[in-house]
């Protein structure tokens, strides 16, 4: 078997796919995001079969995305919670939001995110935070951490030299 | 066959999902964003069966996410270039990217984002455009858009009941 790429291994997008990117185990977190934590109240949202509820809600307790917590001793009972790591996935959710409104809903918006004050439309944008700086491809460059390999090395090295004018943006 | 959850054909955090919610799809748009183009340049980064390279790649174009442009007459060669649509996609892989790196780089980053003038290290947060204020779970909220069903409109209605403190987020 070939090694995978470390396009796969080393780039943080890729781990985090990788972690979380199926389909249903992020529409699992959305729901947590408004509130759900019930087996059967995913399982009413999502319109998903109990087997594979399961086995999503229990490989997201493994990677650390929810925590099961048993909140009824007889008969026993369970209800999933966000983890700090599961709570700090927002950003990618409304990312997704945001561009499927964009893009998506040609007819306009079944769905709109609000402030929780006074209900204002938000529109989100990805800034730096220490300038308030719009991120964007042509304004950013991939370098390498203090933990790149050599093969991320070469691979960042390639990038630059195929396409100069170019913004790599994820290993 | 049951008809789809409004959750799912109405959020466009999930129609997001569903049009390039695929694992590859997602790592080809990221190389994209890198300044990738060809087919053998995706398919060495990638380390990825050519089949299923076909077959993202045609979906991607299908979707609108990436233009297909012959650069070579003789013999016939085609590029794949990210369009409007495709380029809106950063967020979510900038997303993504710093969540890994936050959560599943516990000895050190790999690939660090950076300013394209001074290298700084970039510290992505999502906000407001219009002030410039973070967005979070605990300070937004869905409400229905022009295009909700009334389907919808109960869902976020029976959200609210369930769990008034917390904030709902994609529907």
């Amino acid at each position: 078997m070939q090694p995978k790429a470390s396009s796969r291994t080393e780039c943080p997008a890729a781990c985090a796919l990788e972690t979380v990117g199926e389909w249903w185990s992020i529409l699992i977190v959305r729901d947590a995001f408004q509130g759900m934590t019930r087996f059967d109240e995913f399982q009413k949202s999502l319109g998903i079969a109990p087997n594979i509820l399961s086995r999503r809600l229990a490989h997201l307790v493994a990677t650390g995305m929810l925590a099961r917590r048993r909140y009824s001793e007889r008969p026993p009972r369970y209800e999933y919670l966000l983890t700090p790591k599961g709570r700090d996935f927002f950003p990618v959710v409304v990312a997704l939001f945001t561009w499927g409104n964009k893009h998506l809903a040609p007819k306009g918006e079944a769905l709109t995110l609000a402030d929780r004050q006074d209900a204002r439309p938000l529109d989100p944008v990805l800034v730096d935070a220490a300038r308030l700086t719009p991120i964007t491809p042509a304004n950013t460059v991939l370098v390498p951490g203090p933990r790149a390999s050599l093969g991320m090395r070469k691979r960042l090295a390639s990038l630059k030299a195929m396409n100069p004018h170019i913004s790599p943006v994820a290993g």
